[in-house]
């Protein structure tokens, strides 16, 4: 269950370098290396194309309408961060715009990803600032009631843990537990090594079916070619 | 994250007689009594109508379009638990009917709340069998690949953890965590008390405006009468 | 736009016995005597089936996840008036249970029509108090902001104005304009008037095609039977 | 693609006793049977519980808005037939009402099944006449453009040729290609042959686990149990 | 109710400098202004980003499938008026294309604001008409039913009037009633007057929290930290 | 019914000089030139604006959650084809990425349309591969169960038969059966050919009302003007 009305300061955030080397691989290929757990729901879309990051998280619960609790999570930021907020309800409103964008810029954090909605996405765009949301709304809120901050979050399906690794481009958004990051960067960078020989191969007309050796296991389970 | 292929065959399940006292109250006085978190999204909706119950839940990760974890969960069940599935991805198949159902119930298990499809839902239905579920679809599922059993799983957006206290009737589904089900038990239990009460005095024409005092701070507020 | 803040005490009802003769016509053949206008939108449905009314509206606005207002229009409602809830937002929340139902219902209120969520769904069909939702779901609600009471609102898509008409049953919702009712109580009743002669020679046998002249026009539209 | 404006007359329907012989095994298990293929999108629910019926499909495509060629198709129900009727686009109005099931009742109609809107909903129920529909909707609907009867069409997502099998109940709808019926029936009947003995094994507390021989293969597929 | 088959063409625009006066200020910063009420549902999309408008509305509502109305609309339109665009039920057919946006054009449109769908996006984009809409379809509509021009309009859940402010960005669709346009400007204006230095301040590492004096009143609202 | 398990080689693809010529046309004038048949449903977007694209089908049936299938349809690509993939169920994982891209563009195919997601969608992009799909997602696929190749399949609610024709651009996805192709063409071409003519004349201020001598039918219909 949530605990609600309280700011968790001292955060365990996955090792630097690890949450930066992930940005690099992908969601997909990271949500792969895990196992293909972790994915938040595809509903997330982030507001322009193109951005692709990695940062730790840290989390803030917020009540529905209300965005209180994006200034209080605002002085937790750290230099590397990606803020998740995740709802008690299903919400579409427009949490945050390019006030909130400066400042938690300026803290350092390199994107927001929010089960709900934002606004001012022109100007969020030109700043430079990504956000993969649910909705984009002009729909304001209220400061008026208490979330949390850096408690354990399920945002759109996924459950997020402060200090976890956040993966996103424009595939979707993927959460790697904090003491994974290590183990998930290692294996998703083994899958890409191979990955330009791949390449290569199926430009020149190499068949997937023959490359991966598929034609005996299609065979084998009932596979029939007919002229 | 999730992890996959285990099974815990030893969970900590809230205490049988809190679990067992919080059906009455319903799930909406148990929402309430827990501070308005925990709930199921509200696409999860009963086979039928009318089936009240609470139970400890034992959880399960389900892969989309393959039921074969269920016969997993199956032996895991004691007398008195609610089955608890979740999905690694949106489905709609019906994982579940009656030879399963037939099963659970020979186990002890009271309901099935599932973040998927049911099927056989006449049957279930005769056989007194509830269950909340996402959709109903004759589409069947195979037994392939392997999810775990009674591990924390994220439920039509809640956290579930094996052995907290499931409530579910029509209103929908709360999660009572284990740890706070007795703290909750007294609180909707203490709502429910003077709930006769209020209801004697609002039958009988007195308005919730005096009832609950709220002229004043309407007032305050700014409310504004006009004739 | 609306205008937040204000209860309007004055408001014209449509007259009492066109408004309650349009129960038994109910909402379909009323929205076809209309000429297809004024129809809430489909996902308007019952908490339980078969429950058919009609009666005047009272009007209230409600801010998301807030049901103060509901306390507030209360005391607005006099015998054959049916509450309309419209929403500032799209929300799903339990705005209304079986204690705001007692009070409506001891004010005269015969149903209510909310464009959000409703809970108790249980007793308040053991209450026979019929409400018409979007949702049904546990999640409660705070008394904190201003809306409107007896101002024109979008429910579900239709506009409605206090002290017009409200049909619904099975079939879904229809508002009847006040100035319109008595033209649509007789239009609905001569639709009604020759439908069992229809029905009968529909039942013996006699087809829609010759019973409405159809086959000539069919025939100029260019319809063609192939054996 | 859709030929428009013509009415095929003479279809080829399944066989009789193979096409009645299919309703009562149900949706699920004659879409098991099948191989897992056929089965209509489950948006498509009963208007009342508890029908289980089969029949030969003639099948209409209609126009949004227009219910013109239901009056046509009813002249080539025979006794045994369930109505199919697809739209060229998404559509909730009110398509079929009391009086069209009349005419399809007097004609020998089983059924209907549309992937649009119905109304008259409380009637059809005490009528007995049974209804799968994407949506119940009072808005009525003009008869002005063709469509054409008899020709093979996508319903709710599959493929319905004229004098396929249609079974449907509370699960869902199935269609049958009428070449498929009679093996589909004697699978479908086989796989129900030892449902009545399973369903006594597991009664007794005997688990699937062990029924199914799944021990091995989950233990292969690396399942492991932690104490 | 609506009245069909009319055209009013005498309506009252909002002031023309104030109607031009809002765009600059956008959707999100103009629905703030309003006190928050007045936006058209977030499903309301611009078929390309970047476009911001204003300008006085004339209304249409249109029939299911067919775009009749949209040419008789075309004349009834003013150098800076938007056209906004409802529709009797749900429906996302592409109503509009480039042939009719080369007509508003010339007649001094400058948006379109459809509850329904359009085609020829990219002749559009290419053509610099922005329209904001439910759907982009390549399904055509007829010509055979009347709707009405210069009727208040429900368009994606909000009242339009003819001759209200329709401000438009990538956030969103407001409306602006004409006889609340002056003041609103003026509260937007004023809104925006501080944005520049609260920018600058947030972006110099100050916090909300201080900037906004939230301390104390989180706080009081029982605020904990923990470390 | 769908036959599972069978790749056809040989299929009779649309006449190449015909299926190229209808690119330039679009999927609207298709639309219209085919009498409003044919079109996919309009959730199917392309992953990136700008293409414009035809070519013959090659079908493929994918199970949920599983894109083996995808590597056996490569084999049967010829240049000029399109990919058109249907899945037995509603699925949004991400079947699709660069590495069969480039093995598709290797083999010449054109595009794409998948019932179903994608990823990788900013190297698709780069790549210059057009996708049109219901989905982006990050989640794979596994390589287990046979679907097939060539059949005919119902790909987001339309029929497509292999050899068919599909165009496809930012309005959607339409599919013109091969026998019907070059009529198509000589009707959209006809269409498209005074559409110069009319852009014209309504650029320079003449409206559709009298274009399309629509003032008499209007009148006639019952359209009344007030001043």
């Amino acid at each position: 269950m949530y605990e609600l009305g309280v700011v968790y300061r001292n955060i365990q955030r996955a090792d630097r370098e690890t949450a930066d080397g992930l940005a690099k691989l992908g969601a997909s290929t990271v949500h792969e290396a895990m196992g293909r757990v972790g994915l938040l729901k595809p509903y997330m879309r982030p507001i322009y194309a193109g951005a692709q990051v990695s940062g730790t998280a840290v989390t803030v619960l917020l009540q529905p309408g209300d965005n209180w609790m994006l200034h209080v999570v605002a002085e937790q930021i750290q230099p590397g961060d990606i803020v998740v907020a995740a709802c008690t309800a299903d919400n579409t409103d427009g949490f945050f715009g390019d006030l909130l964008a400066t400042s938690f810029q300026a803290r350092g954090a390199r994107a927001l990803v929010i089960d709900a909605g934002v606004r001012d996405v022109r100007t969020l765009t030109e700043m430079g600032f990504p956000v993969w949301s649910r909705a984009i709304s002009s729909k304001g809120t209220v400061k008026a009631t208490l979330g949390s901050v850096n408690i354990p979050v399920v945002c759109a399906g996924a459950l997020v843990h402060p200090g976890d690794v956040i993966v996103a481009d424009d595939d979707g958004v993927v959460c790697v537990p904090a003491a994974l990051a290590k183990k998930t960067l290692d294996a998703a960078t083994a899958r890409e090594a191979n990955e330009g020989e791949k390449r290569a191969k199926l430009a020149s007309g190499v068949l997937g079916l023959d490359m991966y050796k598929m034609r005996e296991p299609l065979a084998k389970a009932g596979l029939r070619y007919i002229d």
